[in-house]
C-alpha cells in the first residue's frame, strides 16, 4: 500500500497534500486513479496528525477529464477498449466510490485548483469543502458534448454549491467558463494568481487547523452536507442541540472558550478517532457500525 | 390545431421560436394562454427537428401578468368575471398545466425577456433552463400587493433560482426589481440591451444545438431538476452511474469522443423520440408510462 | 408579562421593534433572553396591528454571541456554571425554541443589524426573512472555534440562505467575514453606514405595511420557507392553487386588484387573526389544531 501510481501524496504537519500526478496526460481521470483517491481520503481520515486535505494537481493543468487514450470507445466499459481505463478497477462499475470516500471523511478538504478542470477532473472535487482557483482557470462541465451525463452525484452536488440557474446553464451549454463566473457562481470562493494557489490553500489548511476542534469540525462538515438537504430545519435542530450539550460536556469547549476568554490559541484535547460521537442520520457512517448505530 | 389565438409559435432551424403575442395588452396572461403553451411545449417535445425552445414575446414587454381586464373580480373563478379569462378552459382550475408540460418537455429552453415581466410574467418562466433579459426589463412577484400568494409553484421554483433570501425579500416586499438586480440573484444569466436580446438568445440556442447530444440534453435538464431537489446525492449517483454506463455504449457517446478528438463538429445520431432511456424517478413521464414503468 | 429584562420591546405604527438589550454585555445571549424573544414574536404573531417585526439591538453591536461571563464552563449546562444562563429557564435543554417562534410567527420580520453578530448572535436571526446590516458589521459563524457546531438549527438554514459553498466556508474556518462578503453571499440584502439602519428597516417594514395583504404574507413566508425545502414543485403547485383559488373569492384580491387598476393605495379587509386559510402542511401550526386538521 505504499506506492501511488497516479497521485501524489505527502503531510506537511498537519495538511496531508494530495496532487493528481499524471501530468504527462494534463492529469486525465482513470479507474486507478479513484480508486488512490478513495486510497488517500480514507488515509487522512484514520490519521489524527491530518487536520485538512488539500487537493491540488502537478503541472499546469488540474485535471483535463476522463482519460480518452483510448479513443471514441474510450466511454464503453463493456468492450476492451474502455475498459481499460474505466474498468472496474475499484470494484465499482460506476467509478465514484471517492466521491463517497470524500464525503466520508471526516477532515475538511480544500481543492486548489493550480489550473482548468473539466467533466470528471471538476466533478470529483465537489464533494470537497472549500474550491479555491488560479485566476487563469477554466471549468468545463462538458457531459452533453460527448453524449454524457453529469456524473458523479453532480446533478445533486452542482446546484447545491451554485445554486440551479447557474447549473443548467454549465451544463446545457457544456462550454468552458473563466475563473471570474466560477467565482461569481460560487463554485470556488476565491481566485489568486497559479504560483500562488498553494500558499494561499496552504494557509486557509494551517488558519483551520490551528483555531478549530477536529472533532467539531469533522461534526460540522457533515452536518452541513447532510442537513443542507434536508426538507425542514426540524432535523438539524434536534441533532445540533443533543450534540452541543454532549460537546458542551467535553474538553474540546471548555478550552475553546478558555482560549477564547485569555486571547490565546487553544488546545484542544478530543481526537477525531477516539472521541466522535455517533451520527446515526449519516448513511453508511463506520462509526454507527462500530457503535450499533442504525444507519 | 395549426392556429394560435395567443402565441406566435415558428421554426427556425433547430430553434422553437414561442412568442407570447397579446401586445395590445402587454402581453396578459389568460387560460387560453396557459392552454397553448401546454400545446407549443408539446410540440418541441415531440418534434426531433427542435433542438431548443426559446420562449419571447411581442413588444416592448415580456408579460404584464394575468389578465385584470375583468376588473377587481379577475381573480375570482367562481364568479362569471373572474371565469372569463380564467376559467377552467385547460381543465385545471389551477391553470397550471404549463409548469408541467414545460417541465416534461425534452428540449432545453432559454426565455429571452425582451422587457419587463410580472406575476404570473415571471413565473411562467421559471421552469425554463436558461433565462437572459433586457437591460431595461423589471421583474415583480407582485403577489402580496392583490392579496394573492406566488403562483405555478413559484414557492419552490424561485427559492432554488434565486436563493432563499432573495426569494423571500421579493415576495415579501412584492416591488419590482431592476434587471441589475435579477443578474446579481440569478434569476437571469446576462442582460443585454433590448435590441439586442433576440440576437443573443438564438447564439446561445445555436451553441447548444450545434455542440450537445439531444439525449444527452433531455436526460441532463431532467437530472438536474430532478435531484438538486433530493435530500442527498445518492439517487443522483445511482442514476448517473447506470446512465452513462447504458449511453456509453451507443452512438453519441463514442461520436463526442470522436468529434473532440478530431476537433471538430460533432453529428449525434440518437434522436429524442427513439433513443431516450427511462427516467423512472421523473413524475409521470410518458416515456415511463409508454414502457410499463413504474412512475 | 410587562416587563422585559433582556429586549426592549416598542411598536411604532405597524411595526413591532424588537431589540436585543444587554448592551453593557455586547447583548450576549442567555436563556432568559431567548424565552423572551418567543414571547416577543408571539406578541407580533397575536395582534392585528402589528404588520412587520424590526429585530434590532440596543448598542454599537448585535450580539456578540452566547454569554460567555461563566467561564470555561458556560457552555456545559450539566453543571452549576454553565446551567447559570444556559440553563433550561425555557423547558428546552436545545433553548431553540425562539426559532420555532420566529418561523411560526404570521407577522414578516425584518433583522436590522446595528453592528456585528456572532455565534447565536448571527444564528437566531436565521429565522427572520430579510436582513440588512450596518456596512462595518462583522459576522463570525465561530462554533468550531469554540469547539461546537453550528447551532439553532443553522445547518439547515445557513446554506439555504447564502449557499452551501459559502456555508461551509464560514463554518469550518470560524473566521469573522466583513459586511461585503455577507452581502455578496446573500445573508443580508443591503449595507447602509451605521446611524442609517434603522432608517432604512423602518422603510421596507412600511412599504410592505402599506402595500402587501396581511393574510398573504402570512402564507407567502410560510410557503417560500416550507416549500424551497421539498423536493419537488408539486407539493407548492397544488397548494398554491388551491390557496389562490380560495383567497380570489374573498376580500383581499378584489381590493388588490381595484387599487393597482386605480393606481391608489390598498386597504385590505381581512385579519390574520380571523381571516387565515389552514396550512395542514406547515408543522405544529397553531391554526391548524383549532381547525382540526392534520399537522
Amino acid at each position: 500500500m505504499s506506492g501511488w501510481n497516479t497521485l501524489l501524496v505527502e503531510q506537511e504537519g498537519p495538511i496531508l497534500w494530495v496532487r493528481l500526478n499524471r501530468p504527462e496526460v494534463l492529469n486525465a481521470y482513470t479507474s486507478e486513479m479513484g480508486t488512490e483517491l478513495v486510497r488517500a481520503f480514507a488515509q487522512a481520515d484514520g490519521d489524527d496528525s491530518v487536520a485538512v486535505v488539500v487537493l491540488t494537481a502537478t503541472g499546469r493543468v488540474f485535471c483535463a477529464g476522463a482519460d480518452v487514450s483510448a479513443g471514441a470507445g474510450a466511454f464503453d466499459t463493456e468492450s476492451g477498449e474502455g475498459a481499460k481505463n474505466f474498468g472496474p478497477a475499484d470494484g465499482s462499475r460506476g467509478n465514484s466510490n471517492f466521491i463517497r470516500a470524500m464525503m466520508d471523511c471526516r477532515k475538511p478538504s480544500i481543492v486548489a485548483f493550480n489550473g482548468s478542470a473539466a467533466g470528471v477532473g471538476l466533478t470529483l472535487t465537489l464533494p470537497c469543502d472549500i474550491r479555491i482557483a488560479a485566476d487563469t482557470a477554466k471549468f468545463g462541465c462538458v457531459f452533453t458534448r460527448r453524449g454524457l451525463v453529469p456524473e458523479a452525484g453532480s446533478a445533486w452536488f452542482l446546484p447545491r454549491l451554485v445554486g440551479l440557474s447557474t447549473a443548467l446553464k454549465w451544463c446545457l451549454t457544456g462550454a468552458l467558463v473563466p475563473a471570474t463566473e466560477a467565482l461569481a457562481a460560487g463554485l470556488v470562493s476565491e481566485t489568486v494568481p497559479a504560483d500562488q494557489v498553494e500558499t494561499r490553500a496552504r494557509a486557509l489548511a494551517l488558519e483551520i487547523a490551528a483555531n478549530c476542534s477536529p472533532v467539531a469540525l469533522a461534526l460540522t462538515r457533515r452536518m452541513l452536507w447532510h442537513f443542507s438537504g434536508d426538507t425542514g430545519p426540524g432535523g438539524a435542530l434536534s441533532v445540533d442541540a443533543a450534540l452541543n450539550i454532549a460537546l458542551g460536556a467535553k474538553g474540546d469547549v471548555h478550552e475553546g472558550v478558555a482560549a477564547f476568554l485569555e486571547k490565546r490559541a487553544p488546545d484542544f484535547p478530543l481526537t477525531v478517532s477516539a472521541d466522535m460521537p455517533a451520527t446515526p442520520w449519516w448513511p453508511d457512517e463506520p462509526e454507527n457500525r462500530r457503535q450499533g448505530n442504525p444507519a
